[in-house]
C-alpha cells in the first residue's frame, strides 16, 4: 500500500477502533486487589460448583484464549449449554454480556452462573455459599476484599470479586500497536484486509475497542443464518428473551479480539475456520461473496487482533487447600 | 531441640530420605525439550479426549497442586474413577504408577489412559490420533520433537511426550533445604514433628527422596483400613491386579511431598484432613494411637515438604486453534 494510503487508513480505523484500555474498571467498581485475587481463585476454583469438578474456568480455559474450543460448553454434569462460549478475555468490556444480551455485565453474569443449571448446577446460593466456607483461607480472603462486612461471603461480593478479575483481562495486541500510529505492527497483508474489512462494511459493527460487543444485530441481514451455516438448531436469539419479533434472530455482534484463537464460530459453533466464518458473515450479513484474497486479507488483519494473555490469566492461582469432600 | 540432638537428627534424616532431583529423567529418556513441551500441549489439551472436553490437567491441576480434591476422580462425560487422583508433581520418581501400581511409569500411565474409558473415553487409539491431527500445529511439534519419523503422531510418542514433561515436574521445598544442611529451614515444631515421624515408625515406609512411592504395602496393616476410614467401599487394591493373595489390601505408598496441599487423602479420598490421614496411618498401619501434639508436629513436618510448583506446571501453554468440532 502506498504511504498517503496507508495515512489515510490508519486515520480511518482510529475513527472506527479504539485501543483497548488497559482494564474495564469503571467508577462505580475500582478494581481493588484483593478482589481481583479473590475473584481469580474463585476464577479457577471448581469446588463450589455442586460436583465440585467444574469452574469458570472448565468452559473459559487459559490454555485456549480464555473458550473452550467446543460448539457448545458442557457444564456440570455433561449438560450442554445452549450456545457457544465466548471468550473470558476482553468481554468485560462489551455493553452486555453472554449471545443474547440477557445478563448486564460480567457481575451480572457471575451471579447467575453461580446458580445455572448447566454452570455450577446450584439451584440457590445456599449451597455453593456452604461449599466455599467449607474451604479454609477463603472467609479471610473476602474479608479482604469486603473489609467492612460481617458475613462478607455473599453472591454479590462473589459476583464484584469475579467480575473485579474479569475486567484485567484485556489484551492488547498488534492491532492497538497500530492504532497508536506504528503501521508496520500490521503486515502489508492485514493492512489491505483492514481496507476491505471497513469497505465491505464489517466495520458498521465491528468497531470500537473491542472491535465489537457494543450492539445488537440480526444474524441474517442478508439470508437465513443456517442456510450458510449448516446449522441444524434454529435459534431465536434474544426473541426467546424479549419476546419482541424485533428481536427474531438478533444476537450480540461479538467482538472480534482474538478471534483467530477462538474457534469454532458462530453462537452455536457451526463454522470450524476463521476462513469460513469470513465467508458466511459476508454472505449472510453483507450479501456478498468475497475473493479469495479479500478473505485472506480480512484474515490476516483478524490476526492482529491476537493479543498477550494477561499474565494473571495464564498463570494459574494456587487455591486454599482442604474442605473438599 | 537442643543443637546436638537436632544434629542427630539431620544426619538420620539424611540417611533415611534425600532431596529431589531436579527432575526424573532417566538415561533411557532425556528430556529434549521438544518431547517437554509437546508434553506439556497434549497434558493440557482436552481436544483430544473422546467430548473434547477431558485433559490430563482435569484431574491433575495446577491450581490445585496437580491434584483435583475431589474423593475419586470426574472422568470424561462425568465417569467416577475407582481411586482417589495423585499429583501429577513428582510422581514421575515413584517406582510404579497408580495406586496398585499397574502401570510402570508415567509412560506406561499416559499411553493407557489415552485409551482410558474413565479417563480420555476412547477404545482404541485410531480416534485420538485422528483428533490431534485436526489440530494444526501438532504435526509439525512431533516433528520437531521425533524428528527421525515420518509419521510421528504414535501413542507411544504421545506417551514419551508428556512422560518427558511430567518428568520435569519436580517440587522441592523448605524440606530439602533441610537435607541440604539449613536446620532452620524447618520449624521446631517441624523438627519435632521429623523426630516423632522416623520414631514411630512412618519413615519405615514413607522416605526417599519421594518419602514415600517406593514399595507396595497392606493397608492395614494391624486393622482394616475401611474400620478407621469409615470407607464404604472395600477396594481389594493390588490383589484385583495379580490376583494373589498376599496382594489383599496392597497398595502402592504415597509419596508425600505437597500432602499438605491435595486433601482429601488414601485411595479412596475417604479422609478429609491431614490431622485425621496422620491419626488413621498412626492407628491403621502402627497400632498406635498418637497424642495431639505427636500429630501436630507430624502435619507440621509434612508441610515442609511442600514445595513450588514448576513454571512450566503454574503457567498455561497457548494451545494451537483449531480443529476441534
Amino acid at each position: 500500500m502506498a504511504q498517503d494510503l496507508d495515512r489515510a487508513l490508519l486515520q480511518e480505523a482510529r475513527s472506527l477502533f479504539k485501543k483497548l484500555p488497559h482494564d474495564f474498571a469503571d467508577s462505580e467498581r475500582p478494581l481493588a486487589p484483593e478482589r481481583v485475587v479473590l475473584g481469580k481463585m474463585l476464577f479457577f476454583d471448581p469446588r463450589w460448583s455442586v460436583d465440585q469438578n467444574v469452574s469458570c474456568s472448565s468452559c473459559h480455559n487459559p490454555a485456549l484464549y480464555g473458550s473452550d474450543a467446543l460448539t457448545k460448553s458442557i457444564g456440570v454434569r455433561g449438560r450442554r449449554h445452549a450456545r457457544n462460549a465466548p471468550s473470558a478475555l476482553n468481554i468485560a468490556g462489551d455493553f452486555a454480556a453472554n449471545w443474547r444480551g440477557d445478563r448486564k455485565d460480567v457481575e451480572d453474569q457471575a451471579i447467575t452462573a453461580a446458580i445455572g443449571a448447566l454452570s455450577t448446577g446450584h439451584t440457590d446460593h445456599v449451597a455453593w455459599i456452604a461449599q466455599i466456607k467449607s474451604i479454609g483461607g477463603y472467609l479471610a480472603m473476602f474479608r479482604r476484599a469486603f473489609p467492612d462486612e460481617d458475613d462478607p461471603i455473599t453472591p454479590t461480593n462473589l459476583s464484584l470479586a469475579i467480575g473485579a478479575y474479569e475486567r484485567t483481562l484485556a489484551t492488547p495486541g498488534p492491532f492497538d500497536a497500530y492504532l497508536d500510529g506504528n503501521i508496520l505492527a500490521l503486515t502489508s497483508q492485514a493492512r489491505l484486509g483492514l481496507r476491505t474489512f471497513v469497505d465491505v462494511g464489517c466495520a458498521a459493527c465491528h468497531n470500537g475497542a473491542g472491535v465489537g460487543g457494543a450492539i445488537f444485530q440480526k444474524f441474517g441481514a442478508q439470508m437465513d443464518y443456517w442456510l450458510a451455516t449448516g446449522s441444524k438448531d434454529i435459534d431465536k436469539g434474544r426473541f426467546d428473551v424479549t419476546k419482541d419479533d424485533a428481536d427474531l434472530y438478533v444476537f450480540k455482534v461479538p467482538g472480534l479480539r482474538n478471534v483467530a484463537m477462538t474457534p469454532p464460530y458462530f453462537h452455536d459453533g457451526s463454522v470450524a475456520t476463521l476462513p469460513d466464518a469470513v465467508r458466511v458473515m459476508a454472505r449472510v450479513q453483507l450479501g456478498r461473496t468475497l475473493a479469495d484474497e479479500d478473505v485472506d486479507g480480512i484474515v490476516a488483519f483478524l490476526k492482529s487482533l491476537t493479543g498477550e494473555l494477561p499474565k494473571d490469566f495464564s498463570t494459574m492461582p494456587t487455591l486454599p487447600a482442604g474442605g473438599a469432600r
